[in-house]
């Protein structure tokens, strides 16, 4: 566990940049002392806001570039352009050289993705990476993923998803085997994708020290809170994000008409204040920021470009919390220990040896 | 346009069968006097629930058996088992024999699509039956189809999802040229699987007088009703619904939980109740009870399960909307008119002709 987490910041990230991203440092600082930052983007729009933030300026050094990547930009397009010189690159460039523990970015997901992808390359046993977010639940909180890294995939595939949600739960939520579910259509053992029966066969057959799988979940079993890690691959796991997220702001922006609608329930409104903030607090999609991507040889995460200071301070304590408790080892260690098996344990193995 | 509307209703069907669906049958013949009920059940069952209804007592008749698909059959099993005899099944047969103009069961969804696929057959031109069921947006409603029916299936399968979806929709909103949206995880083109690049480009290329193409929407464009009419394959629309449904009643529960824990946000309560009972109306799945399946030859509705009489009359409102505005018609014009050119219309043709 080192002493210091030292994390690289892509100043230049997400709608608004420098003034969300250096105040969310400085929150997470007076959570996490013992952090040290890297500030990557343009010195003459970091020094001003540091300047506001003495602690974080001490604990700081800025990375001088003036090249950032465009939320508009497809992922070749930001290689081509920001490659060796945009923040996002030189961010993810000091996790590579060893000078940062993790990268964090509230820029554009897709290339980011493809430059941690390119730059940082996939963990040996892992053909292709998974972002992974937190999920509000009835009872507490869940990593679902794939968020929508990859597309489609085998049966192998959703073992290894399977593998690295667990290594980030056991390390977010302090349980040494956490449990997993797969999203299926239906809980009958008939229902769902080939790859998805055959991956609940894989995990139920290595039966792992690392996670307990606990066999197929619906789409509302998430929000239930049925199983620690929720997986699938990246377009229903996509689908289901933005469905859930979509209709918590539906509910919220109808209660908030409704209580506007006549004297009566403002007045309630004003007494029921707290009750509102409580629910507020607890679906505020700040405090689940943070979409960790997974199966590369490094930690970055990704916050929502969308996202206030205070928001992206919970994307870099989710970081934090990566490096200090040693998610990437955990992750690996899983995958030689337990993954060493992934490609030899077949749910009807057929080699003659 | 039939002048009296013909329903047949499995008595047998969901959680509770003849106390929820008569006096269902009672709420919608009260709405639409011009309905015919053939009530396929148990007698010994039916009978009291019909003294209480004597209207809907004129209005019925009831055709007996005392075979029900149970909850938990697989669809093999209710087929081998409930063929020929059970109410479901009966109900079906009505509609196949021309004795009713729709069907409606709260039953086991798996049953239902098996026996309405085996006895009524596929529309030509369509392979594979859909589920469509009514979503509530911050505009009003819009149709939303596969809800998992069929897993995958190629560009012409998800075009002939959007003609169809755009039928029912047409029906139901009265719009002669509902917009169509395509469920995907980003609305850049190079996004998403190749069936639905594909599609969109078929629906772009074929320009259909019935329905108007808008491009890809996200998880969270269903809620903000960007489209009348959203398609997707099952697995991915079932995800869909299921996580929005599981994120309804998460943030339902966390309100009213938030609601009870100070005398100050009780009174509060009080004041605003007016509020929090237009939110549930406007949420509550009751109102959007109602999956119809689509692609088959005859109009089969399928109600949730554990509904009360009022989410069921729900449903039955929607099989006779969906009969009395010709949906059956409106889809074989849209298939042979338009669709006609379904396989015809390449979004890169290279046959010589």
């Amino acid at each position: 566990m080192p002493s210091k987490v030292r994390i690289a910041l892509d100043a230049m990230g997400g709608d608004v940049g420098a003034p969300v991203v250096i105040p969310g440092a400085a929150i997470s600082l007076g959570r996490h002392p013992e952090t040290e930052f890297l500030l990557v983007g343009d010195r003459a729009r970091i020094e001003p806001e540091l300047d506001r933030h003495p602690k974080l300026k001490a604990a700081s050094r800025i990375v001088h570039t003036d090249v950032a990547v465009s939320m508009e930009d497809k992922p070749s397009q930001a290689l081509r352009r920001g490659r060796k010189t945009s923040s996002m690159w030189l961010a993810i460039d000091a996790v590579k050289k060893g000078e940062a523990d993790v990268a964090i970015s509230a820029g554009n997901t897709g290339a980011l993705m493809a430059m941690a992808r390119f730059h940082l390359r996939t963990l040996p046993g892992i053909d292709r990476p998974a972002i992974a977010g937190i999920w509000p639940t009835m009872r507490g909180e869940s990593v679902v993923l794939d968020l929508g890294a990859t597309i489609g995939g085998d049966a192998h595939h959703v073992v290894s998803l399977a593998v690295m949600g667990a290594a980030m739960a056991s390390v977010l939520f302090s349980k040494p085997r956490p449990t997993v579910g797969l999203l299926n259509i239906g809980t009958e053992e008939i229902k769902g994708h080939e790859e998805i029966r055959e991956a609940g066969e894989i995990l139920r057959a290595m039966n792992l020290p690392g996670l307990d799988y606990i066999g197929f979940v619906e789409g509302d079993g998430i929000g239930k809170g049925l199983a620690d890690v929720i997986v699938t691959e990246g377009f229903s796991g996509n689908i289901a994000l933005k469905a859930a997220e979509g209709t918590a702001r539906q509910m919220a922006e109808l209660l908030r008409n409704e209580m506007q609608r006549s004297w009566m329930s403002k007045l309630g409104y004003l007494f029921a204040r707290g009750a509102f903030q409580a629910l507020r607090n607890k679906m505020d999609p700040n405090k689940s920021n943070g979409g960790m991507f997974l199966g590369l040889r490094g930690v970055v995460v990704k916050s929502h470009g969308g996202i206030n200071a205070e928001g992206f301070a919970y994307a870099i304590d989710v970081g934090y919390e990566m490096v200090k408790f040693d998610l990437l080892n955990k992750i690996n260690q899983m995958l030689n220990r337990d993954g060493g098996g992934l490609s030899s344990v077949q749910p009807a193995p057929e080699d003659v040896s």
